[in-house]
């Protein structure tokens, strides 16, 4: 038994005839300390919710559900918790849409303060994974003047009452939040073989769905050298495998490679009835995503060598025919269906030259020809949605309960 | 000696007579390897800044420039690189002014891949500190209907072709690029001790001054149970001196803080003549910060306890008089003047309601109220801009220099 002071928030609170049973929680982990106290301690203010610091001799347990207690000599109320209007309750058990109704006090329950830990820890085990393996950590930029995907889909960024006329604008162009930091990485992947980036990325996706937000986090890696699907899968699968705080074992017995043609030949030779067509040429649904991941037992599974006309123009040409497909990758997983997407990188100067020609992007992407003009490497890299990955693992439903403070349509709290 | 195979970028190439010599860069560190090959294996596409791979034998060098040398048995040209249009020159010492007009090629001079090798172990290490000294990284977001500083130089966020109208706008609400994620923070500090956040800040600030960026990175903490200005510099100066990759004494010996008070008494006692006034109440400006460093012998100085009408609402109130106060602090640093703020919070409900109402804020945070309703702590926090910290402990002038994609008004290049 030794003497100690505690800091924290009350989770439980058992007025007893002789005694007070509280159970104090400080953030550390999902265990609170288990404090007795004398009955005449009790104090009008002390209850569910409230702060408070308590002095005290910690003392092992004589019961078994926890090693030590804390005999408390002092109490002090630091804050207080008016339990009826606090939106949580005492020994209720609140569902995850409920407490999301309540984004700045969600983080005192059990269940959400859980999963900010979690996703602290899963944070730096992206980090440190990719710092033991060699890779350099670059700040790729919020706002860009490019559309990566090419498409629609964006958030503009101007001060406000600012008109979004290139003339007379705060940054004289048209500017985006990112939807991904690709083209920033390959910029980097002409002096360093292997860079990353995590942050945030941007969709305008007018979606309420359980799988979308508006504004999630990526990992995004870029990887020279590299000449093979191979040896970008290899990377790719021990960076996801490695990174896992719960053991998620499937991963580990990831699928070789399905090529798209082979997939297209699965789901044309199935029975099951599909509503999008499964023809040649057809971009995967998520219908055909899950039903590929049944079929190959549950597991994760790499779909490669997509249709070159589905791929963007930064995907590598394969030059085969007479179907004409792009080294590009997905990564379907049960469940979520795609999580991760990545591709080698078209690195011969002309043929990217071409294909830019063909969008009529070849003057706004001329520093991306540049890359290509001066010490060009073959190179690729993939992205991994961070939230879907959290969801994947943690078996969490609604995208919107694994991050802090969800942006989607029509709803930006705080 | 042993068998070798390297792929990296020429950073130097000397024909002779019977040798070729040159250095590859693997972007790993500063130091590029020597590669000595006969003459013979000479190739009009070798040269400065291509990329190659080469196989060979590594021994020991006869020379004493360097421990190694790879003696080489084939060399590739990966991707060329025609001196005429490439930029950089082989020999030439480009300024840092110069490289930075080529943002998608400056990773491939030596000052820069520098800087960005600095960069990412200087990001590591504030997470390091951070999570060894037990704080739980936030996510805070990017996005925000709050406006913290209560002040202009926001930029608005909204897909392209929308009004800014309240209603038929994609989140239904004025929404906002972050420019602090401490309220944020503040919501997490209802239920852990020690948070941080780490990630991208915004200004519409239309300024090209070597310390300003649209968009910069910026560390933030918040620390509960936290009742003085000095329990928080002491965890404010640890954090910063156990982060510095470069040994930075002075900051070990940070003078102990003088309050605002005397710094105003320091500048009127002063027989230089200063732009701005130095009456108690009138903010202290880049010359007045700049004469305290120098004043107090160039060394970093913490002033604290501003007055409280220069404040926003959530500082403390000292609650003193005559002069009226808040337990603000501002970190000023020889070179950049202010590196960094922060301050107690005002935890109690009373005077952060009637301070809201004095500002017509209290139904807008009324969210923020209630974190002082229910089971408030008394708690504080600082920010740091992580690019003039870069600044300070490089000696690096120009803040764009040490940013890898800059963004400032009238420029958002790639």
């Amino acid at each position: 038994p030794f003497g100690c002071h505690c800091q924290g928030w009350v989770r439980s609170f058992r007025p007893q005839k002789q005694n007070l049973f509280l159970h104090v929680n400080d953030g550390s982990s999902l265990k609170s300390l288990q404090v007795i106290a004398p009955a005449a301690m009790n104090d009008p203010l002390l209850g569910f919710g409230c702060a408070v610091e308590v002095r005290g001799i910690l003392k092992k347990s004589p019961h078994s559900k926890q090693p030590v207690e804390l005999e408390a000599e002092q109490i002090w109320v630091i804050g207080e918790c008016n339990p009826v209007d606090f939106p949580f309750k005492i020994k209720e058990r609140h569902s995850l849409e409920y407490i999301r109704q309540f984004l700045h006090l969600r983080c005192r329950t059990n269940a959400f303060s859980s999963l900010l830990r979690i996703r602290s820890e899963a944070t730096a085990a992206v980090h440190s994974y990719f710092k033991n393996n060699g890779f350099l950590l670059v700040h790729t930029p919020t706002i860009t003047s490019n559309d990566c995907e090419g498409a629609g889909e964006l958030f503009q960024v101007e001060p406000p009452g600012t008109t979004f006329a290139n003339e007379g604008s705060f940054f004289s162009v048209p500017v985006y939040l990112t939807v991904s930091g690709q083209l920033h990485l390959e910029v980097m992947s002409g002096a360093f073989p292997r860079v990353y980036t995590f942050g945030p990325t941007f969709r305008a996706e007018n979606s309420q769905s359980r799988r979308h937000l508006a504004e999630f986090f990526m990992v995004e890696a870029e990887i020279s050298f590299t000449e093979s699907i191979e040896d970008l899968t290899k990377v790719w699968k021990s960076a996801f495998a490695l990174t896992l705080l719960i053991s998620w074992m499937e991963l580990f017995h990831v699928r070789c490679p399905i090529t798209y043609t082979e997939a297209i030949d699965i789901l044309k030779r199935s029975s099951e009835t599909f509503t999008f067509p499964t023809d040649w040429g057809c971009d995967l649904m998520t219908e055909h995503e899950k039903f590929l991941v049944k079929h190959c037992g549950n597991i994760p599974v790499f779909v490669t060598d997509y249709p070159h006309d589905l791929k963007p123009f930064y995907a590598r040409d394969n030059q085969d025919h007479p179907k004409h497909t792009a080294a590009a990758v997905d990564l379907l997983v049960p469940g979520v269906g795609e999580l991760s997407g990545g591709s080698l990188r078209e690195e011969r100067l002309d043929l990217l030259r071409s294909r830019l020609g063909e969008c009529g992007l070849e003057d706004t992407y001329s520093w991306y020809l540049d890359l290509r003009r001066f010490g060009s490497v073959p190179h690729g890299g993939f992205g991994l949605g961070f939230e879907r990955y959290l969801q994947c693992i943690l078996g969490v439903d609604n995208i919107k309960d694994v991050i802090p403070f969800p942006r989607f349509s029509h709803s930006c709290l705080l």
